[in-house]
């Protein structure tokens, strides 16, 4: 008996599927994911609900190649690394980012990657009601890092109105690692300063 | 002679027109935003060159409904104020943020709205390299925190394996004020460390 040409459809496929084409197109939708893996669309939904949980498994394979946040030493390196990796991760796939900021995520196995940084910031003496905000905040500096800002504008009438602006454009460095590190620092610094006034927010 | 039953069509009423779709609809088109406005889509052309200059008019009319940035006392009211201010203009308009974020700011009136800023932040000692990574800064916070976050997930499996995880969602007052605050603490904070060692990143 002949093997089958193309390899068994699994979730794992399902998801990788759906990272290639969110790369490529900037969206997943069921009937093209299927045409995608050369699939009949009701092969799809014998592995998976529907298109949200398609999303949520390719956030799960894309956060689980990340290298994996291990039990911290201290919470600024739980959340440097965090905010570093994540920043690496979607700026490789940009398009997707904003089906996964539209899509909940409900896999336990995603929400356990992220378990080391939330136990980092207990033990670094977080309040329990800060710790998702501090999370949060992580992931919108990764996100914007991530998809990062347009060439700035300049023109003869700007630099003539616009002293400070002109500035800022003239001395600028903006690239993703500078950014990246320079986000680290203020995160870092920023959350250091929360921490020491336990009446703050 | 019968005056004409609509306005007469402008940059504004155009601009205007685009807000009210993307709110609506997530997404603008030239045909459908001829439609919405009830002309035909040469007529736009008039006024605009197209759906680029479209989505950058709609964003100088949604900076310039913004309370404006005046002058600042300090680098640290600015900063604060604009945060503030994006994230609640930012979290009235959610459908159209990734309209603007693909976009390119090219209207000098827009980035005007930006000069007091950049000028507070160099009153304020941050080296010229510093100020646009300021300001994306600020930018990534406000655009996160006006699409929030989905509601954290929850079950007696994540209860049992996941501790930390569970600690920060039993404990969690992330509402948009309580993370817009955090987030302002966080920001300034954390460029008050980088502005107090002159030789971060």
């Amino acid at each position: 008996m002949a093997r089958p040409k193309t390899p068994l459809l699994s979730a794992e496929r399902i998801a990788d599927g759906a990272i290639e084409l969110a790369d490529r197109t900037g969206d997943v939708q069921m009937t093209q994911l299927a045409r995608h893996l050369g699939v009949a669309p009701s092969s799809l939904y014998s592995h998976v609900s529907g298109r949200a949980e398609v999303i949520d498994l390719a956030r799960l394979r894309m956060l689980e190649r990340m290298e994996p946040l291990g039990p911290a030493h201290d919470w600024r390196e739980a959340v440097a690394d965090l905010l570093r990796r994540l920043t690496t991760l979607y700026a490789t796939h940009r398009r997707i980012l904003p089906l996964l900021a539209a899509t909940a995520m409900t896999c336990d196995r995603s929400l356990a990657v992220y378990e080391p940084m939330f136990a980092a910031l207990i033990d670094g003496g977080f309040r329990r009601d800060q710790l998702r905000l501090v999370v949060a905040m992580v992931e919108f500096q990764a996100f914007g890092l991530a998809q990062g800002l347009p060439a700035p504008a300049m023109s003869d009438h700007i630099r003539e109105t616009l002293p400070a602006y002109t500035a800022s454009v003239d001395h600028s460095r903006y690239d993703l690692a500078t950014a990246t590190e320079f986000s680290v620092a203020m995160v870092i610094g920023g959350l250091e300063a929360i921490r020491t006034h336990p009446g703050g927010p």
